[in-house]
Parts: structure tokens; sequence; C-alpha cells
């Protein structure tokens, strides 16, 4: 047996998200499905994380053990093959038997995008929040900062996460313009682990700071309160993305 | 009686083409259904251009009687309350009676996206062609000045145009890396007036170079051939979108 590393890029607009449920068409259904059609035999995936219904990945990380070797560069084609439009396994490697996608990763970072406009975009509205007031960049950037660290998160989850705990560490929260469009902002948070629609919480509250509704000297004292009536809201799947997934050097 | 311009855009994927079929959604009918609920009775639209099914627009324009006056400003968003998603009034604006977005037109702007990589991107395909083949740009770029000027492009036209004449004047064709995303790139077509499917046979053969099937030498040639066999392929409708209309100053 052989431990394979998955990076994989979907729209999720036409998924109910990563991890297969019972109330439709998975990202992780339809990559097993393919992995059956290749290796003939059921093979089960482990998600570097779940993604709700609507996220969008870059590049999502999964680990499955193979029964048999295929040389990493054919993984890709193999897979592609039998995989729909909206989703793509982008390159494949071979790693350590006692790998986990899941539990091995030192981070991730998802970007949320927000256009703002007066009127929406047909064109980008795939892959982002629409926003007619203006937001304050700068503002934004401010308030950025205040989350990097390690804290109690507790204002920034929303009800029915199973966690142990809602400490989480934050390695960095950035904003700045699109490269391609002036009008869209992309927020980026880096973190070694999440709660339930923290990303999304996280961006709704700098978006509230955006638009006026907080300051940024509101943060610190949002996340000391451990409320989540504090905080922003929390902005729709649309406009995130899972851009990377950090893990160890595999040596390969 | 007050002539209004529009101008509109759409995601072309789920149409049929701009214009009205017996054969599925055009983005004439659901404007025309959308201006009948504001103005409470049927109004005929006349666009600039047909564009075929799949084909985007970032500033399509279109034209129609109002039969009242309503502050322009207001317009788009009485008419986007009425539209899909996928499409949306960006501006409205009047003009003088006699203006019609069809035969007044000075020129448009097409661009047509190349993502050059050997894995196809699901976030990506919805606006560009996928090639596996890497492109050379500068060989692109020096084919891309062969086509402007006044040209007979019997060459660049799909069979079933209805023209009287295939001679065009194209102003300008660019070749350019996207800012956002280092593997795409985007051919900008400026032309008077277009035949059928030449901005995607042109694209075509821009591609033809960019993968050395075709020296930028060879485009002088092709023109003066007149033969359609001889000009690269039609690429696919999604990677084009329709970028720009020009018109004379309408004085307000």
């Amino acid at each position: 047996m052989s431990k394979v590393l998955l990076i994989c890029e979907y729209d999720g607009t036409d998924f109910v998200g990563y991890q297969i449920q019972n109330n439709g068409r998975s990202v992780q259904g339809v990559l097993e499905k393919a992995l059956a059609e290749v290796y003939k035999t059921e093979i089960r995936l482990t998600g570097c994380s779940r993604t709700d219904a609507g996220v969008h990945a870059a590049a999502h990380a999964s680990s499955y053990e193979a029964p048999f070797v295929i040389p990493s560069d054919r993984i890709p084609l193999a897979l592609n093959a039998f995989l729909p439009s909206d989703v793509a396994v982008k390159s494949a490697s071979y790693v350590g038997d006692d790998f986990s996608a899941r539990f091995d990763t030192l981070g991730k970072t998802y970007c949320y995008r927000i256009y703002c406009a007066p009127i929406r975009s047909p064109l980008l509205n795939r892959y982002s929040y629409h926003s007619t007031y203006k937001c304050d960049i700068g503002a934004m950037k401010e308030a950025a900062v205040h989350f990097a660290g390690k804290h109690d998160f507790a204002a920034f989850c929303a009800a029915g996460g199973s966690q142990e705990t809602t400490v989480r560490k934050i390695i960095e929260v950035t904003v700045d313009k699109s490269p391609s469009e002036e009008n869209m902002i992309e927020i980026r948070v880096t973190g070694e682990a999440f709660l339930y629609n923290m990303v999304r919480i996280i961006a709704g509250t700098l978006y509230h700071v955006g638009i006026g509704k907080l300051s940024p000297d509101d943060i610190p004292g949002i996340i000391d309160s451990l409320d989540r009536s504090r905080a922003g809201v929390t902005l729709p799947a649309a406009g995130l993305t899972l851009e990377k997934v950090y893990y160890p050097d595999q040596g390969n």
C-alpha cells in the first residue's frame, strides 16, 4: 500500500460541500467515484477540510491509500478523465504511510472576495460577494492585523460546531485590491485551523469595518468578548476560496 | 418617446446568444421581459451585436424607445430587479431619437482568453479556453500586428454568413498575459465590424502561431489567400467576451 496526497481545484457552486452527505453531490463523492474507476476498488479519501456548500477551492488537499502504484504524474490525468468539469486533480504525490491530509496540516489560507460596486456583476458574482457600499480598504487593513495570534475565537464561531475548544491560532490576515479588478477586495486569512464559519465571520467583520459599522479599534474588544453577536455577519459561501494547504516537507 | 442606450453585462454560458431565437433562453428575451415589467408594455431592443451561444459580455450595448421617461440612473435598478443573476444592466443613458445601438457603432473590442496549463482549471474554464500546450506569446504578438487594417477577411469567416462583402477594418489586435493569472493569455481584437466567427478564428489562428503550427510571417499570406482552410481553428465560445462598444459622443 502507498499513501497519496492529492491537490484538487473545484468550483463549489453545484456541490453540497467537500464531504459526502446524504443530501446531494459532494466533491469527495465525485473524487471517490473517479478513484474507484482508476483503481477498480473502493477507496476512501481523507480531506484537509470539509468546506461548506458553495465554497470553492484552488488547492484542496486529500489523501488515500493506493492499492497499487501508478506514477505520480499519471494520477491527475487518470482521475481527471473521470471527473466532471467543476473538479480537477491538479497534482498527486506519494507521501509517508502515516500521512493524513487532515491531521498533518500546518495551516491553510482562505481568500474571501468582496466586489464593491453600485450594480452586481454577472461575470464576477460566482466567486465573490457583491456589496453596493464602498469599502474603506485602509480601515480594513488596520482591523486585519488584530486577528493575528492565538486567541479564543468564540465570537467568530457559528453555533453548531462540535469543537472541544474555541482557541485557534491565526497566522496572518491581509486585505488587498485584486490585481485584475479595482473594485474587488481580497481578504486572505491564514491560520493553523478554523472554527465553523470562522473565515466567513472574520470577512464579515472586516466588511463591517469597511462600510463604517465598526472601527478597526473595535476588533480586540470583539475578540475578548467571546460574544458572536458582537462580530460581523457571516458572508455568503460563494465569495470564499480555499487557496492553499500547508504540510511539512514530504521529502519528495 | 425617448431613445435609451443600455449597457449590459452577461454570463453567456446558459444562453443561446444575445438574439431571441426559438430554441432557448436569449439575453434579449430576458431583457425584453424585464422592460415589459418596468414599462408595462412590450418593448423591442436593438442590439449592437448578436453574440453566439456561450459568448459573454462585459459591456453589450442595446437601444430601445421608452414610452415614458424614467431618470436614467433609475433604469438599471428598475430593470435589474426583474433580471436573473447572469444578466445585469450596468448603465442607461438617453440618446438622440435616431440613435441605433446596431447602426451607430464605431467599433467593438472583444477579448479571447486562453489558459495554458497541463491540467484544466475548474475555476477558470467558464471564461477561457484550456490549452494543454504552452504558447509563445512573443510569436503571437508578432503575428497579431498583421491583422490591423482594411482587408478582405474571407479566410476568417465561418460558412453561413450572409454579408454582402467580407472586407472589414481591424483597428488593433493585442496579445498579453492576464494581470491576475500568469498562465492566461488575453487576445484583444478591436474592429469596426466583424464577420461570422471572425474573432474566434483570429484567436484560433494566433493560437496556432502560439503552439508553433503557424509562423507570424504566415499571417499576411493567409489573409491574402481568402481561404478559410488556411487560417486556424474556430476556438470555443466560452473563451470570448465582448468588452466594449464604441459610439460617437451622445452629448450627455
